[in-house]
């Protein structure tokens, strides 16, 4: 890391990225304006690409890896396509005091999450508690996101969503008919950080794959396995095979359910109808996504709750340990721990994808991410 | 099976069980008059036996055979020791537009659990979406039976509960500070059964393993390990070990995320709070569930998610398989196929338990499950 050799004076003020060989450290302000800039540059309103850029920038503090720039040209690539509407007009089709439709009018994910989101978090503060789903949604990022936006409000989230491209197979079967879908919880506490639960249904989330990829490392055996059966590691041989459910039928099971609620329930995409956004960046994806708000003031108030979970989270952290266990973790808390760390060295991104990002850069017309040294 | 020999008349008419050397083959129905006649012994108001014993049987018949009839033994324990409060004050605690939770007053868990969900369904018909959760209820069997409530009702049902043992550890810990909590839910089709998952979040959930114990037979690797990590098989060696979590430390926030919103949530045990009611049948165990209902009707009408379902579990059943598989199966199909023939043949009982109900029998001074033969 050597910071001698910046001469932008921008960068060297605000020290917003510093380079080794094989990874830069980036500010999330940063990211986060390049984002926005980009965002605005294809057709969002400024507000929107603002929005987005902000939980995109969130997702990489946290260290969402696969969620975060990774997925900008991908982003970029599906608008210049024609495949996401820049200008939505997001609004509610179905409402009842405890639940509401959000149909996204194919506008970017992380717009149409947020308003459901938002509007679940305001049902559940009179019913106690509140679903809103999604449909003709797009890709919004880690699920995580959405359950931290009631916890902020003393409620409790849950987040399901049909993933972007299938991936999975049923249980004994070779048809990816079902994607990663994803379960998350958000569960506020008292002083210990809240337990935020984001996980995909699969031994590995897709996103797990492509980072893989992109750093050139082998997957786990257990992630994928191919056609015949047999163990995957090579990443760049991802679409050869399929990933695997966790717990086996167990979570074929619950990619199902999540899929059916996330997804069928909104009359959002699912099984065949699912489209693969990875391959095809015109069809309207159709995505569907459900959020769960619980308010603890319903519940006997959040103050006792977030007491007793507090003596959870400390009995569960300092139990006895198997030989060899240095630390036991709480859901959520290593994230937790990353945000803290990233906000002070920034957010450490693989130096090929700043390449392809600034090559995006020049495409679009905006400022790069790396300093111009003269 | 040889009923030549049966000469009590009410056996040979009914034609209610059959015998080999190791399983009896008892009609539903048997089982539950004998269940009923055996709460209303000690105690149960006859309405409430008839409710607790037609859910028991239920399970049976389905095939959740962890949660029929082998648990009767262990309930009228815990009721003869004071254990459970047979005339319970099954009331509302706290209650808003879509959520309520319920008090159980300590009475049997089927009661309660009954109760949640039947006031679940009554607030989503008006509010779109329900939660109810219990406090001060019992071990209710299994989640399914729930599930399969609002999905008469063209409602969807998700189900939540906290187990009545620890039994699961913290990834990488030792203590057993959680249980193999449950998730569960149903989900309505059209021609199609219903799409019913229930699935503990460990591997083998602990009824299963009693019932290997009760079968003589072992445990298959991946169920347990023991407290130096090593695969634990012998059943009968379970106390020595714990369960294992779906997906390793998935299956860990899995348990934990489904015992705050199940426990917690609704101020009943979790973690340390909880009392393992196969050691204690006297301390009152605050056992807590929540059921999750979704009325299709708010989402646009039933007609059309039902249909979706259709199609997408036939897309599922009939897509292509790995090789050596024969069929593909969609959650609650088996149990599904087992309650047709369950209903035809009767349930299979091991004869070791037949024997111990029928001591039972013998000491309440109730009819035996087993014909006298003259």
């Amino acid at each position: 890391m050597d910071t001698k050799k910046c001469t932008a004076e921008v960068w060297c003020a605000s020290n917003r990225m510093v380079t080794d060989n094989k990874t830069s450290w980036i500010a999330g302000a940063h990211l986060e304006r390049f984002t926005a800039a980009a965002l605005t540059r294809v057709g969002l309103p400024p507000a929107d690409a603002d929005r987005v850029a902000a939980l995109m920038a969130e997702a990489d503090l946290q260290g969402s890896d696969g969620h975060g720039i990774i997925r900008l040209p991908q982003y970029i690539k599906r608008i210049q396509a024609g495949g996401i509407n820049v200008r939505p007009n997001i609004h509610v089709i179905e409402e009842r005091a405890a639940m509401a439709v959000v149909d996204g009018d194919n506008g970017m994910g992380h717009l149409v999450v947020s308003r459901a989101v938002d509007l679940a978090i305001e049902k559940a503060r009179s019913a106690g508690v509140a679903w809103v789903g999604t449909r003709a949604s797009n890709h919004a990022g880690p699920a995580s996101l959405y359950v931290r936006m009631p916890v902020a409000h003393d409620m409790i989230g849950l987040y399901f969503a049909v993933g972007n491209a299938n991936h999975l197979p049923p249980w004994g079967g070779m048809e990816m008919l079902l994607s990663t879908n994803p379960i998350a919880a958000g569960i506020p506490a008292g002083d210990e950080p809240p337990v935020v639960l984001d996980m995909a249904t699969t031994v590995a989330a897709y996103g797990k794959v492509k980072a893989k990829a992109k750093r050139g490392e082998p997957m786990p055996e257990g992630w994928m396995i191919d056609r015949q059966g047999r163990p995957l590691t090579d990443p760049k041989r991802a679409h050869e095979g399929f990933l695997m459910p966790i717990g086996g039928h167990k979570g074929y099971g619950l990619a199902l359910i999540v899929g059916l609620l996330a997804g069928t329930l909104q009359g959002a995409a699912m099984g065949r109808d699912v489209v693969d956004f990875n391959a095809d960046h015109v069809t309207p994806t159709n995505t569907g996504q459900a959020i769960l708000v619980i308010d603890l003031a319903a519940f006997g108030g959040a103050g006792p709750f977030k007491a007793a979970v507090d003596t959870l989270v400390r009995d569960i952290r300092d139990s006895e340990r198997l030989p060899g266990v240095e630390r036991i973790w709480l859901p959520g808390e290593q994230s937790h721990g990353r945000r803290a760390e990233y906000a002070r060295t920034g957010v450490p991104v693989a130096s090929a994808l700043v390449d392809e990002l600034d090559q995006l850069a020049a495409r679009l017309g905006i400022v790069p991410l790396r300093p111009q040294v003269s």
